[in-house]
């Protein structure tokens, strides 16, 4: 007896030895692709022969080059949720087996909504906006622990921080969520940013759980909010687990190895282009410490589709946004973008395109012309409006304007909105985790706060503010990222000054977060400014004023950027004005009388609600 | 007998006096708009009815507000060409008549070749380059006399000291020359630069006559070189004979009378724009001088088609140049466009399109996948590199390199290139008649002036030189607009320096007139400069390096805008330099290994034909 069971000890333990990882580790029923390609991860797993249960069919089973990676592929069609067995045969006897489980999607998860123009979103820096659970701070699992004197180290900041904070989120008239990102990110040193990950499936635990984070969407949902994942297809951190075992060599991009990009993204579009440049570009790595995935390998591309489907059905998300899109292969990110969106038509997914004009930015915007001339359709549904990004940065401190300063930028930057297939899905904001904070720029100037917020809250597109600028928080980015991504005050146990609450805010935080929390509640009611047409005015004397309008509500924006207060006279609006009298300013709650002359104060901004 | 004499007299003078003005004053046979519009003009003239001899065709006969007036149509179709008659009668009895001609056009007039991007093009400002007959100075028909001594007077400078120079254009290696416009204007003072012009059918006496400016076009293709002419769509001056007594109320852009354009072209094709600033745009006057023309009347566009058309037949013209093309009316602009296109399928014509945005400027070339976003097609073939001209203002003074700064900048501008329909197309230039002039911006630093006139020599497109800077002329614009339209020196006797002349010229200017030559003479012979394709590299450490090549050609140009020289590895660029060993360079004569590094002077550059 004692032999039998030592022996079946031995088989059991056998069993479960072979495979470290099975990803995705379970799957959906019924899915738009019915097809699902499994990867299953140990030491020598090649040498097996694959076979299913349940009548379940598989189309491929794929071997590399590395005999510790099997891809399996089966087709799910018309199969229900429910578990079944893979088994891993040698000279046709079955050595091992694994359980893999078809699981219930939610009702209508295919025809999900997403965030659109009537949200704003609320960016977080996941490590630095509140440490929910300091148990968590330096979990054993990974290498760098907790140390919050050190301004690149893990701060604390964790998913149950945002639960407990999202009175505050939602005071604000924030309706979306989006916390840089959450995975795994087993770095040594400078993981706080996470956005080099080493395990795609798990949550770092120093943030939280699988679990936490489905709670954090839950909690959000019962608020009628929306969670936005960070994705990041472009690369992994050097610590994820593959890379000290590629399944392919062509995994990555190789020189072999590390070679840096030479950030040049018009390389992707200009036809004069060298082939050398426009493959260092793309195949080029970011950063030597986030090895560039290789999208252009099926088996590669296909595990990031399925990875962030699977965040999606798990974690029931909103929305993507997704990091240096624009350096992903080209055709490979359009094609990953195309299977998620195939997946879920109303998905919206941001991707990041830092350039500084407009045709090369909407070069990427799904269904661009501009992208059309090169025959390229990224299917992207939204990018970032960096040029306005840009123009906010300098704008307020122009105080005399010429043919090129002043009002005139923002101007400037909407008359290429016909460049864009869909300017209204177009992300809005005037700052995030990359660049300079406004209040830095600013000098904490409130008159110029509003002004930049009013802006972003009126204009066409998807408004996102960064976390903390709503109390006056300020940091001078070349100080180093850690001077733009303080902890959030009030985030942490001990912390002098609680923002998060009106009793802990000082009079200087409770000015700007007032003046925030009612802008984007207003905004929350307005559909003109939600998906309304957007009319402009050349701007005269440094005067900007802009209509956003639809069949029956009109909103009438006046921006002054002079020092001292100007009168408007009204006639040159008349086509936007039309048979409206007056306007109720939407912050002061006055009514302003659109037959006379307009008094409006020096930096300040006018929002009417036209009647 | 002397009353029957008497009364024969009065009539026979009525006769005449009725018809003040007949234009176009002849057209041509066999054209491929049969159709012609002939206005005449006198007292009254509407009173008459209309008839013609010949068995011509009257398709119609228009009256206006302005008993002045009578536009008649006729078919040429299948007519020879003739001469004719008109006929005026008042109850039914012919009161007075008028010749018309129908003239034989020359072989292939419709077929006529045009200028490319084979030819460098030498704009001159025709009052300021030569005064070859100095009697037409001040011609006693126009009012400004000549005044050499003011700035902004007449200086003299006519057709005959274009012709007395075609020697010295040519040697510089110039294909074609365009000087600005030559028909009257009649403005009191500061006519000189002749866009506000008094009669569009009619050479300014002061440059001398209709008949010398066909001399100067026939004496052009004599030495196998082209002639452009500056035309004029947007507005007339406010002397043009027509001012005082308008066709029609809206033959101008009234408002009445005179408002300023708000110059801000983007309104053409923002989405967001409102109708306001649309119509201030394109319908405001340009300058208060010049009443600006209203090409959305039928009339007035169906004569400037038609002036257009008859100079080029009556000239024998290569090409135009439009001035203020993004101005005139969007629609009516691509009417008269496309009218003379399909009448000469092989025209070219440039028009000025002063933007400082590749997409917007792309916009208003022929076929544009930017203007179809906007279901606009202007047909104008060409248009003008200004962003590559705003780049050469800065760039060579760029001694440091950065992300923004030195070399980058003109690669930047070439990786637009996917918006433009054809970028072969473009002129490109670093100056004009409208802008500070280069060897001033560089403190006539002779290595800047080379990099400079290397670029337009050897980059895509249609290169243009500006009169004068090719012996070191200098012009500051903002001491004003004659600064920078300076006498060139020996186009008037007794100049004390006659730099026509190579014993006339100083050493320096002999030292840029020199290497002017030898480059554009040397591009007339390379095909891979005219029509190759073009590849560039990013630039590295301020050093630009471009190919431009055929099947069985490559020129590779290498600009180093270092201070210093430097060393440059060849690997980089392999795809480009293929199985080619050297490379002639083509100003030296040297011979370039390409197998090693290639050492480049600062300041400088290297123009290689691979072999």
């Amino acid at each position: 007896m004692k032999k039998i069971f030592l022996l079946v000890l031995f088989i059991s333990s056998q069993l479960f030895a072979q495979i470290d990882k099975v990803e995705p580790p379970f799957w959906y029923a019924g899915m738009h692709n019915p097809e699902v390609q499994i990867m299953f991860y140990g030491k020598d797993i090649a040498q097996y022969e694959v076979a299913v249960s349940n009548a379940i069919i598989i189309k491929n089973v794929q071997k590399t080059e590395n005999p510790n990676y099997i891809f399996v592929t089966i087709d799910t069609k018309n199969i229900q949720a429910q578990d079944f067995v893979f088994s891993f045969s040698k000279n046709k006897k079955v050595t091992f087996t694994k359980k893999y489980s078809l699981k219930q999607r939610r009702q209508n998860a295919a025809l999900r909504k997403s965030y659109d123009a009537s949200d704003m979103i609320y960016l977080v820096m996941s490590d630095r906006f509140a440490n929910g659970n300091p148990n968590n701070d330096s979990d054993k699992s990974v290498i760098e622990k907790a140390d919050r004197k050190n301004p690149g180290g893990r701060h604390g900041g964790d998913i149950e921080g945002m639960i407990q904070n999202l009175d505050y989120i939602q005071e604000l008239g924030a309706t979306a969520l989006w916390p840089t990102p959450l995975c795994e990110d087993n770095d040594k040193r400078y993981s706080y940013h996470t956005y080099g990950q080493s395990d795609v499936y798990k949550i770092d635990p120093r943030f939280g759980t699988n679990e936490e984070y489905l709670k954090l969407s839950s909690e959000l949902h019962k608020r009628n909010m929306k969670l936005i994942m960070d994705y990041v297809t472009n690369h992994w951190g050097s610590e994820h687990w593959m890379m000290k075992d590629l399944p392919t060599y062509d995994w990555l991009h190789q020189f072999p190895g590390y070679a840096q990009t030479n950030y040049k993204m018009t390389t992707q579009f200009d036809k004069n282009a060298s082939d050398i440049d426009a493959k260092m570009c793309m195949d080029g790595w970011f950063v030597k410490s986030m090895p560039d995935l290789n999208q252009s390998n099926p088996l590669l591309l296909n595990y990031l589709i399925q990875n962030a489907i699977w965040w999606i059905e798990y974690a029931d998300l909103d929305g993507f946004r997704v990091d240096t899109y624009s350096y992903n292969d080209k055709v490979g990110i359009a094609k990953w973008t195309k299977a998620i969106t195939d997946e879920y038509p109303y998905f919206n997914i941001v991707g990041e395109v830092w350039m500084h004009n407009q045709a090369q930015m909407a070069f990427w915007q799904k269904d661009s012309k501009i992208g059309a001339i090169e025959n390229y359709n990224s299917y992207l549904p939204s990018v970032m409006d960096f040029t306005l990004q840009d123009a906010a940065g300098t704008v307020f401190n122009e105080d005399e304007a010429n043919w090129e300063k002043g009002m005139i930028k923002f101007y400037e930057n909407f008359t290429n909105d016909f460049l864009y297939p869909n300017p209204n899905s177009i992300m809005t904001f005037v700052e995030n985790h990359d660049t300079n904070r406004l209040n830095t720029i600013y000098k904490n100037d409130f008159k110029k706060y509003q002004m930049a917020m009013a802006l972003i809250a009126t204009v066409r597109g998807i408004p996102q503010l960064y976390y903390g600028s709503e109390i006056g928080m300020n940091g001078d980015k070349s100080k180093g990222d850690s001077e733009i991504r303080k902890d959030f005050p009030g985030g942490w146990k001990g912390d002098a000054n609680n923002a998060f609450l009106k009793s802990g805010r000082t009079e200087e935080q409770q000015k700007f977060f007032d003046f925030t929390s009612k802008l984007f509640t207003w905004r929350k009611t307005n559909e003109a400014v939600h998906f309304g047409k957007m009319k402009h005015y050349v701007p005269e004397n440094n005067i900007y004023v802009y209509f956003r309008y639809t069949d029956n509500k009109s909103i009438m924006v006046i921006m002054n950027n002079n020092v001292n207060s100007q009168s408007l006279k009204t006639s040159r609006f008349q086509e936007s004005i039309q048979n409206n009298t007056s306007g109720k300013e939407i912050i002061s709650g006055k009514s302003i009388d659109l037959k006379s002359d307009i008094l409006i104060e020096g930096k300040s901004v006018l929002i009417l609600e036209l009647n």
